[in-house]
């Protein structure tokens, strides 16, 4: 048993209002496989560097005790490389560089070891590839998750569609669920995305929480007021890692599990957001997770009698 | 003991992607009393109306049990007016008329039978306004609420900063949060203006949910995602009434109580925006409002164990 997280690995060079960074680690795959590693023990990734990704750039992985044998390095290439710039409200932001390298001709291979994934994280990547994948595990697994993003919508539509019918959970934030749809409402928008294959559906929706759509239950999950957001890079990826990486521990896939995981996806990138790429969620501690949880918990309960 | 709600009473023309309508009763006081009328039973209206303003235009206050002892009838002149259109994302709209007339120079008249007000809102009206009605209760109630808008503060911020000094919650929604304090974080937001006076804070985001504030805690309320939004029109000011109405009827000031007016008022305001303008609110039953509660604890729960 295991859970497998397919996405990139990569280099990032982010700049907030708040200052910049020079390349560091980054990448859906990362930023998904370190929140997972905090619930589920046996994280594996899938993906694909450069030579210029040295040893001490895998190292945070190993520190949490994720597994990297599915981690390609390509002689001779270099590491898809991301350079962005946000906008003073932290909610847009400019693409300065995308350099794909390694990435143009990605072509996923699973290990051996992995045949035994039981949950599979198929993070923002071309839609051919996160297909790909499901179609090299023999064994279909327990629970399938796709994040993808609009970028996809607007140039592999039809691929998109393909793989949507061969997962289990969607996510994607709510200006996507509006493109996917053509609905406003993102009630009207859920109902069809779940006709197009999955089984739930999470709306994203950054400092306002979050949605979970079944075909008749819906939860609305809050997101933790911060006074500040640092650098919002990989806040969804973490989301997602977190929320697979909560399922694969718990084992049973239902709505009230599934609740549970929103929230503990959210605690999460709560933290992503509160410093400079993974260097928040790369070495936190379990009391740290805890603690967290529970102001979700105060935050949101209320009870009426 | 009553609640005292002083706001605008009013008739309105609505156009929306849906439909329109004819000049109906609209207005601040309106939204909110009906509100309420749904909790609390001594329920009291300050405001002005013309001579267009007929006796089946008040028979929805007397069907609800609304005292309009303090709604004054000006002869001769007409009441305050109007007319506006929703864009199709029903988040932004135009107004396309607004005629002031009574309400140019109202000045506020508390009846003696109002003056055992323990509950007062400050229905959205120039902080002027707000001002004189808290002088002229002789007694200062125990809760004053007060609901404002953008304009207050382009045009009449001193007033506003004046008038934020004498009560206990003030309800704006999340870009009026950001413009009265100058911070773009709303946790941020929250602390300077509970500086300014307000000892809670209600910040509403609409489709979002709200967010209650208050010096050490926060609590974030979900909004019952709809398929369709009819009319938003009054949704704040019936959230502010179904708030206070709650409040009223419990009894008690504290934080856990607080939640719950939130849930109520926010309630009531789903209801709200499902119709033009006060046609849903005016005849709910008690069995549709507490069915409408289940569905926001439904929507919001989980237990982490």
């Amino acid at each position: 048993m295991s859970l497998v997280i397919i996405g990139t690995v990569a280099f990032d060079a982010i700049e907030t209002p708040f200052g910049k960074t020079d390349k560091i680690v980054g990448g859906a795959a990362t930023y998904a496989s370190l929140a997972a590693s905090y619930f589920y023990h046996k994280t594996k990734i899938v993906g694909v560097v450069g030579d210029d990704f040295h040893t001490e750039d895998i190292e945070d992985f190993k520190t949490r005790g994720i597994d990297v044998e599915g981690l390609q390095i390509k002689q001779g290439e270099k590491s898809f490389f991301w350079a962005g710039k946000y906008h003073n409200d932290m909610n847009s932001r400019d693409t300065l560089v995308t350099e794909l390298n390694v990435l143009a001709d990605f072509d996923p291979v699973i290990p051996e070891s992995y045949q035994d994934c039981e949950y599979l994280l198929l993070g923002n990547l071309t839609p051919k590839i996160q297909q790909t994948t499901i179609n090299r595990l023999r064994k279909r697994p327990k629970l399938v998750v796709l994040d993808t993003m609009n970028f996809w919508m607007d140039v592999a539509l039809e691929d998109l569609l393909e793989t949507l019918k061969l997962v289990d959970v969607l996510t994607i934030n709510d200006a996507e669920a509006r493109q996917l749809s053509g609905e406003f409402s993102l009630v009207k928008a859920a109902k069809k995305i779940l006709g197009m294959g999955p089984k739930y559906l999470i709306i994203k929706k950054g400092e306002h929480g979050a949605l979970l759509f079944s075909e008749d239950k819906i939860f609305s999950a809050p997101a933790l007021p911060l006074a500040e957001v640092f650098d919002p890079t990989g806040a969804g990826d973490t989301f997602a890692g977190g929320f697979i990486g909560f399922l694969a521990k718990v084992g049973t896939i239902n709505f009230n599990n599934m609740k549970n995981a929103v929230i503990y996806g959210s605690a999460l990138a709560s933290f992503c957001v509160e410093k400079f790429g993974t260097e928040k969620i790369k070495d936190l501690t379990d009391q740290e997770v805890e603690a967290r949880i529970r102001e979700f918990v105060s935050l949101s309960s209320f009870v009426i009698e």
